[in-house]
């Protein structure tokens, strides 16, 4: 009997209701969410954390003329349902009408599309100072996590904001957790605060020039509401610290934070007890490569940020390695320079890194590590045209990594190679390595791969041919393959390895007897691989053709839909080659 | 009588000095780095407050069993005349010997090639985690300015170390200055413990978890020696926050910390009281643009991260800007963010960044900026191919920024077309703007452009011609011109404008009467414009010659040096012009 829920369309709505009604909305709510994420996967643990805290947010603050900046905003699940977007929890049909993050497409209370951590003091402050130059009233908060407060954008823009002289709020929502278990210093102050009621004059916001509120319970509407009230149209810079369950209200999501923070679909109905199945893959491969490294070698280091379970970095493993390994935090910037380091000082540091989050690094991979050409090893996973959400892309880490001197960037295409390119970036001491892991299908060639990667930037011809040569970098390698096939002709077929460099010997012997290089890459074309190939015979008779994806952000739209746009299948590759050599015959 | 510094051969020397002599040697070193950076250039003020703490860590630790890590490493001098590289400052002959900045390759004192700021903690995290890995001893010390605490990855930095469990030591070196006036939040409580004698227990690095020391003066031996001695061996992370006076002992640089914190050569040559001669330039003629803007708007605001001198934002001209200013300090990630909700709230944010620190905030122009399509305007000064230092290349800015979907990077070539797209770029409200100032040569047509830049991707047709075309971006446009003439046929000339797509009408229509596309970039190639050009053409007969740096880190490489090796004056191409057409015709 959800009726109040039912009720609930707007702000507006929630601004009619008794703490007690309230409450009844938050457990349909919760209800809801628990449901909903159960049965599509999404972001669990954080959502059901701050259910009340979003409640008594639109109950006092009025959305929106009062702007609300939502970091990562994976936890604006509960903001959506109260924004006029219920039913994207509540009626099945409707679960992908809405996307996870906020969206000012959606709705005139979402203000920025928002995926990456620690944007939101520095977006909110920009709001507020707008908001003044303009001459105009209201409140900008934003909502912001403990996890997200290590990372650097976090601090730049609490040091700024509170210079600000005017009204900002910042909400930090304190449930002791990052996505992993916590780490850094600032943890420290957040719980000597908790242990004292707020009341340490040793405070971190306070030392940044933040007025600073405590709130003990932040999932008890009554000292939400009241603390929000006295910081409502509040005149200077101003912390709420509130503390929050992360999990509330789901026994299995409290009980283990990391495991429900993000959850695939299905979750809820597995029996918590069986084991997963124990499939080979990128990242177990690569676990069990490193737990057999720290064996004899205590200078081996692994290094995570804040992710750890995106790479199979789970808290088994974690354990296993001990003093051999450390998460950072969010703090990527952190994690490059600190990584480099420790390999300029004769340690061996393995640092995995999402895709998407490398880009959070880029002057760090420049100055820190390829000046300095530090010895590091990164491994750089879910690198790959992708449906995902347009905050969470993997096609880009190409162009970012590959235009810096020095890194040598890495692709194999099965499992052997990987383990190869991974013993030798490790053992070397020449050079900064990144492996870009294949996202997808693991692929096992079942041959001990023998190539000696220190002779850069040499790739391998894997079937030699002729008239055209197909180029196929990492994942798309079998794609590649399937393109030769498909032709018909005796193509020659290309495994580069390097990403980084080009073959000029290779290239130049493949001008006497092809006409057509193509070149797959899974990720954008601006600045990437392919363009380097073109450029390369840009002087000569060979023509060329580049496949990866166009630059632009997509946003959940199907991979076999974006396939197709980019022309990154068989047939239509076959196609575009077919009519490029009857060109060149006419 | 510089009879100490005459002695001084290496750390070993100095630990034989009483405090008297030490005192001596003090005033011999200022002496030598007057002299010399007023010779050659360089940072002044930085390196003058920095004397007494260099002796005493020299005095105290054990370079190099103890490790050293300076942050940005500009005021690293009196650490290399300490460390067997004195003569680079008192030898005019040996004063291009040494870099401005630390450099393993000229010492084992430097463990770093450092030149971008905030990084040292986290190096120096790396430093002492190798360290306990391999089980060693020794002290590993960071050396971070005030200035450089407002930097993420400082934070990041501070943030981790602080759980290191184990001998870490950051020196604060407070001169209560950044570059310009300082900014943040922070700063007040710098003061506050100033005022405290580091006493107030609202304290930002125990905050964060450290031990903390302070030094009221540390332009003092005695103090410092003895606070040296206190936390040398120290087996916990530990701060030292010491007061120094920036520019000590010049009081020109002690009276006016902003304009001697980097001097050109001669500065003090110079009658400080003639005003500097009224030559216009692209800082002046973007200032003035900027003031007759904020007449009639309010919205339009300036922003500056730590460096507003490098673009022309001189103290008075940001005292005309008043409200409609603001120094961020170095935060180059809040810089972007902040700008980026300024413009969605419907200001009109105007954001210099030099090329070489545009870098430091990758994910913000991704994900802050362009993912939200925010109408910032950001200017993109030095970015060219340089003699400077490796740490402050300007040729990657190219790479980073325009292969991020949604920004429009413009390349003006002359007074005339910056200045409409400036315009144009601050009134729309539909795309992140950038645009790459001319570096060098200050260029006027003398006639108005009227170029509509709201058409995307239109190019410029120049001069129109015939079987060769020469596409010539931003500064290189002259050289285009000078190769046009210099080949003696009816060649078309190019300028392009945009950076960041490709005018494909122009592109096709070439075909029909051109053989080949030359494309001149002032920038790595790698990544960059001319590659875009070479894909376009790559399954068409045109032939395509690329022209611009390759990419690597150049390191004080006279300009004409890196011209010459890149093919980039007009002989060279006209003759690789001349090559490719015979070979052509044969």
């Amino acid at each position: 009997m959800s009726n109040i829920l039912d009720k609930v369309n707007s702000p507006q709505d929630v601004k009619k209701l008794s703490i007690d009604e309230m409450n009844t909305l938050a457990g349909e709510m919760r209800k809801a969410i628990i449901t909903k994420v159960n049965s599509t996967g999404g972001h669990m643990g954080p959502n059901l954390g701050i259910v009340e805290a979003t409640i008594a947010m639109h109950y006092v603050f009025n959305s929106p003329q009062d702007k609300i900046i939502f970091d990562v905003s994976h936890q604006c699940y509960p903001h959506k349902i109260l924004t006029g977007r219920k039913e994207g929890f509540t009626n099945p049909d409707k679960y992908y009408t809405y996307t996870g993050y906020t969206n000012p497409l959606e709705s005139e209370h979402d203000l920025f599309k928002v995926g990456h951590t620690s944007t939101s003091v520095s977006l909110a402050a920009g709001v507020a100072k707008a908001r003044d130059l303009k001459g105009e009233k209201g409140n900008v908060i934003a909502l912001i996590g403990d996890g997200s407060l290590s990372g650097g954008e976090a601090f730049e823009g609490l040091d700024n904001a509170a210079t600000l002289n005017s009204n900002i709020i910042i909400l930090v929502n304190d449930n002791d957790i990052s996505i992993a278990p916590n780490s850094g210093g600032l943890y420290g102050n957040l719980k000597l605060l908790r242990e004292t009621n707020g009341k340490a004059e040793c405070n971190y916001f306070k030392s940044l020039g933040f007025d600073y509120y405590y709130i003990s319970d932040g999932n008890d509407l009554n000292q939400l509401i009241d603390t929000f009230n006295k910081v409502k149209d509040i005149n200077h810079p101003t912390v709420v610290h509130m503390c929050t369950l992360k999990g509330k209200g789901l026994p299995e999501a409290e009980a283990n934070k990391e495991a429900f923070h993000w959850i695939l679909p299905g979750t809820l109905d597995k029996d918590s007890n069986s084991a997963p199945a124990a499939v080979e893959n990128y990242c177990t491969v690569t676990n069990d490569f490193i737990l057999n490294k720290i064996k004899n070698d205590k200078t081996v280091f692994a290094i995570s940020a804040a992710t750890p379970g995106a790479y199979g970095f789970t808290p088994e493993f974690r354990k296993q390695l001990g003093s051999q390994y450390m998460d950072v935090g969010i703090a990527e910037e952190h994690a490059v320079a600190f990584a480099s380091a420790l390999a300029k000082s004769g340690a061996k540091p393995i640092l995995p890194l999402m895709s998407s989050f490398v880009q959070r690094t880029y002057d760090q991979l420049s100055q820190d590590l390829a000046l300095n050409n530090s010895p590091v090893t990164m491994l750089i996973h879910w690198g790959a045209i992708s449906g995902a959400d347009a905050t969470h892309l993997g096609c880009f880490d190409i162009p970012l990594i590959s235009n810096i001197p020095n890194i040598v960037y890495l692709a194999p295409v099965n499992k052997e190679e990987y383990l190869k390119m991974l013993d030798w970036s490790l053992e070397q001491t020449e050079h900064p390595v990144a492996i870009r892991v294949p996202f997808g299908n693991f692929v096992s060639s079942g041959v001990e791969d023998t190539t000696d990667y220190s002779k850069l930037n040499k790739y391998k011809v894997a079937e030699e041919g002729e008239e055209v040569a197909i180029i196929a970098l990492g994942t798309f390698f079998e794609l590649g393959k399937k393109v030769k096939e498909k032709l018909g002709i005796n193509a020659t077929l290309i495994n580069p390895h390097f990403i980084t460099g080009i073959d000029e010997e290779l290239l130049e012997s493949l001008k006497s007897n092809h006409k057509l290089v193509i070149t797959l890459e899974d990720g954008v074309l601006d600045g990437g691989f392919g363009e380097k190939i073109a450029r390369f015979y840009g002087n000569s008779d060979m023509k060329v053709l580049n496949y990866g994806a166009k630059k632009e952000f997509t946003d959940l739209v199907p991979i076999d839909e974006l396939y197709k746009r980019y022309h990154l299948t068989p047939d239509l590759i076959v196609t575009d080659i077919q009519n490029c050599l009857s060109l060149e015959t006419v």
